[in-house]
Protein backbone atom coordinates (compact mmCIF):
# COMPACT_ATOMS: atom_id res chain seq x y z
CA UNK A 1 0.00 0.00 0.00
CA UNK A 2 3.04 2.18 0.98
CA UNK A 3 4.35 2.25 -2.89
CA UNK A 4 1.01 3.74 -4.27
CA UNK A 5 0.79 6.55 -1.90
CA UNK A 6 3.91 8.20 -2.24
CA UNK A 7 3.59 11.62 -4.10
CA UNK A 8 4.69 12.84 -7.50
CA UNK A 9 7.03 15.88 -7.50
CA UNK A 10 5.98 17.78 -10.10
CA UNK A 11 8.60 20.95 -11.06
CA UNK A 12 7.45 22.70 -13.89
CA UNK A 13 7.89 26.66 -15.13
CA UNK A 14 4.88 28.81 -15.83
CA UNK A 15 6.56 29.82 -19.18
CA UNK A 16 7.70 26.15 -20.19
CA UNK A 17 5.05 24.88 -23.30
CA UNK A 18 4.94 20.96 -22.32
CA UNK A 19 5.20 22.47 -18.09
CA UNK A 20 1.49 23.52 -19.78
CA UNK A 21 1.28 20.14 -21.19
CA UNK A 22 2.09 18.10 -18.47
CA UNK A 23 -0.08 20.34 -16.05
CA UNK A 24 -3.06 19.59 -17.92
CA UNK A 25 -2.97 15.37 -17.39
CA UNK A 26 -1.94 15.65 -13.51
CA UNK A 27 -5.43 14.95 -12.35
CA UNK A 28 -5.61 11.64 -14.38
CA UNK A 29 -2.74 10.40 -12.25
CA UNK A 30 -3.79 7.91 -9.51
CA UNK A 31 -1.03 9.56 -6.89
CA UNK A 32 -1.01 12.65 -5.35
CA UNK A 33 1.04 15.58 -6.89
CA UNK A 34 2.96 18.43 -5.41
CA UNK A 35 3.52 21.09 -7.48
CA UNK A 36 6.97 22.70 -7.38
CA UNK A 37 6.65 26.22 -9.89
CA UNK A 38 9.84 27.33 -10.29
CA UNK A 39 12.28 29.09 -12.39
CA UNK A 40 14.20 27.14 -15.24
CA UNK A 41 16.22 30.51 -16.46
CA UNK A 42 17.74 30.17 -12.45
CA UNK A 43 18.82 26.72 -13.37
CA UNK A 44 20.42 27.48 -16.60
CA UNK A 45 21.96 30.48 -15.61
CA UNK A 46 24.59 28.57 -13.22
CA UNK A 47 25.85 27.02 -16.49
CA UNK A 48 25.30 30.31 -18.60
CA UNK A 49 23.42 28.44 -21.42
CA UNK A 50 19.67 28.44 -22.58
CA UNK A 51 16.96 25.05 -22.44
CA UNK A 52 16.45 25.89 -25.74
CA UNK A 53 20.24 26.63 -26.80
CA UNK A 54 19.88 25.56 -30.42
CA UNK A 55 18.03 28.14 -32.93
CA UNK A 56 16.81 25.12 -34.93
CA UNK A 57 15.54 22.94 -31.69
CA UNK A 58 14.14 26.29 -30.11
CA UNK A 59 12.02 26.73 -33.67
CA UNK A 60 11.05 23.15 -33.50
CA UNK A 61 9.95 23.04 -30.10
CA UNK A 62 7.93 26.38 -30.31
CA UNK A 63 6.56 25.50 -34.23
CA UNK A 64 6.13 22.38 -34.45
CA UNK A 65 6.66 19.99 -31.55
CA UNK A 66 4.81 21.89 -28.75
CA UNK A 67 1.27 22.80 -30.40
CA UNK A 68 1.34 18.85 -31.78
CA UNK A 69 2.10 17.46 -28.37
CA UNK A 70 -0.82 19.67 -27.12
CA UNK A 71 -3.08 18.62 -29.95
CA UNK A 72 -2.45 14.79 -29.43
CA UNK A 73 -4.50 15.60 -26.13
CA UNK A 74 -7.27 17.67 -27.36
CA UNK A 75 -5.59 21.56 -26.73
CA UNK A 76 -5.06 24.08 -29.31
CA UNK A 77 -1.82 25.65 -28.15
CA UNK A 78 -1.44 29.81 -28.53
CA UNK A 79 2.27 31.10 -27.64
CA UNK A 80 2.19 33.90 -24.73
CA UNK A 81 2.67 36.87 -25.62
CA UNK A 82 6.06 38.52 -25.54
CA UNK A 83 7.08 34.59 -25.59
CA UNK A 84 9.64 33.91 -24.23
CA UNK A 85 9.41 36.19 -20.87
CA UNK A 86 10.19 35.38 -17.39
CA UNK A 87 6.98 33.68 -15.15
CA UNK A 88 7.98 36.01 -11.94
CA UNK A 89 4.83 36.38 -10.86
CA UNK A 90 2.44 32.85 -11.52
CA UNK A 91 5.34 31.32 -9.54
CA UNK A 92 5.17 33.88 -6.88
CA UNK A 93 1.26 33.98 -6.63
CA UNK A 94 1.62 30.26 -6.31
CA UNK A 95 3.76 29.97 -3.28
CA UNK A 96 1.76 33.17 -1.92
CA UNK A 97 -1.22 31.44 -2.34
CA UNK A 98 -0.28 27.75 -1.16
CA UNK A 99 0.90 28.59 2.33
CA UNK A 100 -3.03 29.96 2.84
CA UNK A 101 -4.99 27.22 0.88
CA UNK A 102 -3.34 24.23 -1.48
CA UNK A 103 -5.90 23.26 -3.05
CA UNK A 104 -6.40 26.88 -4.47
CA UNK A 105 -2.40 27.19 -5.12
CA UNK A 106 -3.25 24.37 -7.65
CA UNK A 107 -6.42 25.07 -8.95
CA UNK A 108 -4.50 28.79 -9.72
CA UNK A 109 -1.83 27.25 -11.44
CA UNK A 110 -4.12 25.38 -13.63
CA UNK A 111 -5.94 28.37 -14.35
CA UNK A 112 -3.11 30.59 -15.52
CA UNK A 113 -1.72 27.72 -17.14
CA UNK A 114 -4.44 27.63 -19.64
CA UNK A 115 -4.30 31.79 -20.15
CA UNK A 116 -0.82 31.78 -20.89
CA UNK A 117 -0.87 28.74 -23.22
CA UNK A 118 -4.79 28.80 -24.31
CA UNK A 119 -5.35 32.51 -24.59
CA UNK A 120 -1.82 33.46 -25.27
CA UNK A 121 -1.56 35.61 -22.12
CA UNK A 122 1.65 37.29 -20.78
CA UNK A 123 3.68 35.11 -18.20
CA UNK A 124 5.77 38.26 -16.91
CA UNK A 125 1.90 40.31 -17.03
CA UNK A 126 1.08 40.72 -13.17
CA UNK A 127 -2.69 41.33 -14.23
CA UNK A 128 -3.52 37.87 -15.32
CA UNK A 129 -1.99 36.18 -12.13
CA UNK A 130 -4.33 38.63 -9.40
CA UNK A 131 -7.23 38.06 -11.82
CA UNK A 132 -6.78 34.54 -11.36
CA UNK A 133 -6.35 34.57 -7.54
CA UNK A 134 -9.43 36.90 -7.16
CA UNK A 135 -11.19 35.11 -9.30
CA UNK A 136 -10.43 32.22 -6.79
CA UNK A 137 -11.32 34.09 -3.30
CA UNK A 138 -8.52 36.49 -3.06
CA UNK A 139 -8.59 40.00 -2.33
CA UNK A 140 -7.02 42.38 -5.25
CA UNK A 141 -4.58 44.25 -2.54
CA UNK A 142 -3.81 41.13 -0.63
CA UNK A 143 -2.20 38.99 -3.50
CA UNK A 144 -0.22 42.43 -5.07
CA UNK A 145 0.97 42.79 -1.66
CA UNK A 146 1.46 38.84 -0.62
CA UNK A 147 3.94 38.52 -4.22
CA UNK A 148 6.06 41.17 -3.44
CA UNK A 149 6.74 39.94 0.40
CA UNK A 150 10.00 39.39 1.60
CA UNK A 151 8.53 35.76 2.89
CA UNK A 152 7.27 34.79 -0.91
CA UNK A 153 10.57 35.76 -3.05
CA UNK A 154 12.35 33.87 -0.04
CA UNK A 155 9.91 30.64 -0.39
CA UNK A 156 10.19 30.83 -3.88
CA UNK A 157 14.42 31.38 -4.26
CA UNK A 158 14.15 28.13 -1.57
CA UNK A 159 12.16 26.23 -3.83
CA UNK A 160 14.63 26.92 -7.04
CA UNK A 161 17.37 26.07 -5.13
CA UNK A 162 15.95 22.92 -3.62
CA UNK A 163 14.93 22.41 -7.64
CA UNK A 164 18.58 22.74 -8.49
CA UNK A 165 19.50 20.46 -5.64
CA UNK A 166 17.38 17.42 -6.11
CA UNK A 167 19.04 18.01 -9.86
CA UNK A 168 15.98 19.09 -11.76
CA UNK A 169 16.93 20.96 -15.33
CA UNK A 170 13.98 20.97 -17.55
CA UNK A 171 10.54 21.47 -17.55
CA UNK A 172 8.23 19.60 -17.08
CA UNK A 173 10.43 17.30 -13.93
CA UNK A 174 9.19 14.89 -12.10
CA UNK A 175 10.23 12.80 -9.20
CA UNK A 176 9.05 9.26 -7.65
CA UNK A 177 10.11 7.90 -4.64
CA UNK A 178 13.62 9.60 -5.57
CA UNK A 179 13.55 8.36 -9.88
CA UNK A 180 13.69 11.26 -11.87
CA UNK A 181 11.70 11.42 -15.02
CA UNK A 182 11.85 14.61 -17.67
CA UNK A 183 9.22 15.09 -20.03
CA UNK A 184 5.53 15.36 -20.58
CA UNK A 185 6.47 12.03 -22.15
CA UNK A 186 7.03 10.21 -19.06
CA UNK A 187 4.42 10.98 -17.95
CA UNK A 188 2.43 7.27 -18.56
CA UNK A 189 5.26 5.88 -16.77
CA UNK A 190 4.65 7.93 -13.34
CA UNK A 191 2.02 5.94 -11.42
CA UNK A 192 4.26 2.53 -11.86
CA UNK A 193 7.30 4.15 -10.80
CA UNK A 194 9.47 3.09 -7.30
CA UNK B 1 -1.77 4.00 -51.20
CA UNK B 2 0.94 6.91 -52.34
CA UNK B 3 0.96 8.06 -48.43
CA UNK B 4 1.53 4.76 -46.93
CA UNK B 5 5.05 4.10 -49.14
CA UNK B 6 6.74 7.74 -48.68
CA UNK B 7 10.09 6.86 -46.88
CA UNK B 8 10.81 7.80 -43.49
CA UNK B 9 14.40 9.62 -43.34
CA UNK B 10 16.13 8.16 -40.29
CA UNK B 11 19.18 11.10 -39.21
CA UNK B 12 21.29 9.54 -36.02
CA UNK B 13 24.96 9.41 -34.78
CA UNK B 14 26.21 6.61 -34.30
CA UNK B 15 27.19 8.18 -30.94
CA UNK B 16 23.53 8.60 -30.16
CA UNK B 17 22.03 6.43 -27.41
CA UNK B 18 18.62 7.50 -28.14
CA UNK B 19 19.82 7.46 -32.16
CA UNK B 20 20.77 3.62 -31.12
CA UNK B 21 17.53 2.73 -29.23
CA UNK B 22 15.66 4.10 -32.01
CA UNK B 23 17.43 2.29 -35.21
CA UNK B 24 16.31 -1.26 -32.98
CA UNK B 25 12.72 -0.05 -33.51
CA UNK B 26 12.80 0.39 -37.36
CA UNK B 27 12.61 -2.76 -38.41
CA UNK B 28 9.25 -2.70 -36.74
CA UNK B 29 8.01 0.51 -38.92
CA UNK B 30 5.72 -0.17 -42.06
CA UNK B 31 7.02 2.67 -44.02
CA UNK B 32 10.25 2.29 -46.02
CA UNK B 33 13.66 4.08 -43.51
CA UNK B 34 15.99 6.06 -45.64
CA UNK B 35 19.23 5.56 -42.96
CA UNK B 36 21.58 8.96 -42.49
CA UNK B 37 23.86 8.83 -39.70
CA UNK B 38 26.06 12.03 -39.44
CA UNK B 39 27.77 13.93 -36.59
CA UNK B 40 25.77 15.74 -34.12
CA UNK B 41 28.87 17.63 -33.52
CA UNK B 42 28.95 19.46 -36.83
CA UNK B 43 25.69 20.42 -35.97
CA UNK B 44 26.45 22.00 -32.66
CA UNK B 45 29.48 23.58 -34.21
CA UNK B 46 27.69 26.01 -36.37
CA UNK B 47 25.81 27.64 -32.90
CA UNK B 48 29.47 26.58 -30.28
CA UNK B 49 26.73 25.06 -28.03
CA UNK B 50 26.90 20.99 -27.00
CA UNK B 51 23.87 18.59 -27.44
CA UNK B 52 24.24 17.72 -23.50
CA UNK B 53 24.58 21.40 -22.29
CA UNK B 54 23.44 21.01 -18.94
CA UNK B 55 25.36 18.85 -16.62
CA UNK B 56 22.35 17.92 -14.73
CA UNK B 57 20.63 17.20 -18.52
CA UNK B 58 23.84 15.02 -19.55
CA UNK B 59 24.39 12.98 -16.14
CA UNK B 60 20.08 12.37 -16.07
CA UNK B 61 20.71 11.20 -19.41
CA UNK B 62 23.65 8.81 -19.21
CA UNK B 63 23.29 7.55 -16.40
CA UNK B 64 18.80 7.28 -15.80
CA UNK B 65 17.11 7.65 -19.04
CA UNK B 66 18.95 6.42 -21.98
CA UNK B 67 19.47 2.85 -19.70
CA UNK B 68 15.85 3.20 -19.02
CA UNK B 69 14.18 3.91 -22.06
CA UNK B 70 16.30 1.24 -23.49
CA UNK B 71 15.43 -1.28 -20.76
CA UNK B 72 11.46 -0.70 -21.66
CA UNK B 73 12.26 -2.33 -25.43
CA UNK B 74 14.49 -4.93 -23.43
CA UNK B 75 18.04 -3.89 -23.83
CA UNK B 76 20.80 -3.70 -21.38
CA UNK B 77 22.46 -0.61 -22.61
CA UNK B 78 26.26 -0.23 -21.85
CA UNK B 79 28.09 3.05 -22.70
CA UNK B 80 30.54 3.11 -25.35
CA UNK B 81 34.05 3.40 -23.79
CA UNK B 82 35.60 6.83 -23.86
CA UNK B 83 32.07 8.45 -24.24
CA UNK B 84 31.25 10.94 -25.59
CA UNK B 85 33.52 10.26 -28.34
CA UNK B 86 33.35 11.65 -32.37
CA UNK B 87 31.68 8.55 -34.92
CA UNK B 88 33.92 9.36 -37.74
CA UNK B 89 34.53 5.63 -38.61
CA UNK B 90 30.90 4.13 -39.07
CA UNK B 91 29.80 7.46 -40.31
CA UNK B 92 32.18 7.31 -42.98
CA UNK B 93 32.01 2.90 -43.61
CA UNK B 94 28.48 3.30 -43.62
CA UNK B 95 28.56 5.80 -46.92
CA UNK B 96 31.27 3.64 -48.30
CA UNK B 97 29.47 0.86 -48.18
CA UNK B 98 25.96 2.31 -49.21
CA UNK B 99 27.69 3.22 -52.38
CA UNK B 100 28.12 -0.70 -53.26
CA UNK B 101 25.23 -2.13 -51.70
CA UNK B 102 22.47 0.10 -49.54
CA UNK B 103 21.02 -2.74 -47.82
CA UNK B 104 24.07 -3.96 -46.63
CA UNK B 105 24.69 -0.43 -45.16
CA UNK B 106 21.78 -0.98 -43.17
CA UNK B 107 22.88 -4.37 -41.31
CA UNK B 108 26.21 -2.77 -41.20
CA UNK B 109 24.44 0.88 -38.84
CA UNK B 110 22.68 -1.84 -36.58
CA UNK B 111 25.54 -4.31 -35.93
CA UNK B 112 27.89 -1.50 -35.20
CA UNK B 113 25.42 0.15 -33.41
CA UNK B 114 25.13 -2.90 -31.13
CA UNK B 115 28.67 -2.73 -30.56
CA UNK B 116 28.97 0.08 -29.15
CA UNK B 117 25.83 0.13 -27.01
CA UNK B 118 25.45 -3.14 -25.96
CA UNK B 119 29.08 -4.09 -25.99
CA UNK B 120 30.16 -0.78 -25.03
CA UNK B 121 33.02 -0.31 -27.98
CA UNK B 122 34.33 2.73 -28.61
CA UNK B 123 32.65 4.93 -30.97
CA UNK B 124 36.04 6.22 -32.58
CA UNK B 125 37.40 3.20 -32.87
CA UNK B 126 38.45 1.97 -36.61
CA UNK B 127 38.57 -1.46 -35.85
CA UNK B 128 35.30 -2.14 -34.71
CA UNK B 129 34.15 -1.23 -38.25
CA UNK B 130 36.51 -3.05 -40.21
CA UNK B 131 35.24 -6.00 -38.35
CA UNK B 132 31.84 -5.66 -38.91
CA UNK B 133 32.59 -4.63 -42.74
CA UNK B 134 34.44 -7.51 -42.94
CA UNK B 135 31.70 -10.13 -41.14
CA UNK B 136 29.06 -8.70 -44.22
CA UNK B 137 32.07 -9.52 -46.74
CA UNK B 138 33.63 -6.60 -47.63
CA UNK B 139 37.68 -6.89 -47.83
CA UNK B 140 39.47 -5.20 -45.19
CA UNK B 141 42.23 -3.64 -47.13
CA UNK B 142 39.17 -2.62 -49.03
CA UNK B 143 36.96 -0.73 -46.28
CA UNK B 144 40.10 0.99 -45.04
CA UNK B 145 41.06 2.86 -48.22
CA UNK B 146 37.24 3.28 -48.89
CA UNK B 147 36.75 5.02 -45.54
CA UNK B 148 39.88 7.21 -46.36
CA UNK B 149 38.59 8.14 -49.90
CA UNK B 150 37.68 11.18 -50.87
CA UNK B 151 34.18 10.52 -52.27
CA UNK B 152 33.71 9.02 -48.82
CA UNK B 153 34.35 12.26 -46.84
CA UNK B 154 33.16 14.44 -49.24
CA UNK B 155 29.75 12.65 -49.14
CA UNK B 156 29.50 12.48 -45.07
CA UNK B 157 29.89 15.98 -45.34
CA UNK B 158 27.25 16.98 -47.53
CA UNK B 159 25.29 14.42 -45.70
CA UNK B 160 25.91 16.57 -42.33
CA UNK B 161 25.41 19.80 -45.10
CA UNK B 162 21.83 18.48 -46.04
CA UNK B 163 21.12 17.29 -41.84
CA UNK B 164 21.34 20.91 -41.30
CA UNK B 165 19.56 22.35 -44.37
CA UNK B 166 17.08 20.33 -43.10
CA UNK B 167 17.00 21.77 -40.05
CA UNK B 168 17.85 18.25 -38.47
CA UNK B 169 19.38 19.34 -34.79
CA UNK B 170 19.69 15.85 -32.80
CA UNK B 171 19.62 12.51 -32.84
CA UNK B 172 17.60 10.67 -33.32
CA UNK B 173 15.43 12.58 -36.16
CA UNK B 174 13.14 12.08 -38.56
CA UNK B 175 11.16 13.42 -41.21
CA UNK B 176 8.50 12.22 -42.66
CA UNK B 177 6.89 14.08 -46.34
CA UNK B 178 8.20 17.13 -44.81
CA UNK B 179 7.14 17.41 -41.35
CA UNK B 180 9.73 16.58 -38.48
CA UNK B 181 10.30 14.33 -35.48
CA UNK B 182 12.99 14.63 -32.56
CA UNK B 183 13.28 11.65 -29.97
CA UNK B 184 13.05 8.16 -30.23
CA UNK B 185 9.70 8.21 -28.20
CA UNK B 186 8.06 9.92 -31.30
CA UNK B 187 8.33 6.64 -32.98
CA UNK B 188 4.70 5.51 -32.77
CA UNK B 189 3.73 8.59 -34.32
CA UNK B 190 5.84 7.88 -37.54
CA UNK B 191 3.78 5.81 -39.96
CA UNK B 192 0.88 7.67 -39.54
CA UNK B 193 2.06 11.03 -40.18
CA UNK B 194 1.89 13.25 -42.99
Amino acid sequence: MRLRLMAIDFYFDFASPYGFIAAMQMPALTRPVRWHPFLLGAIYKAVAQSPLEHPLKRDYVINVDAPRTARRIGLELKMPQGFPEHSLPPARAFYWIEQRDPEAAVAFAEDVYRKYWLQGRSTADIEVVVDSAVAIGFARDAVLVGMQSRETKERLAAENEAALQRRVFGSPFFIVEGEPFWGSEQIPFLNAAG
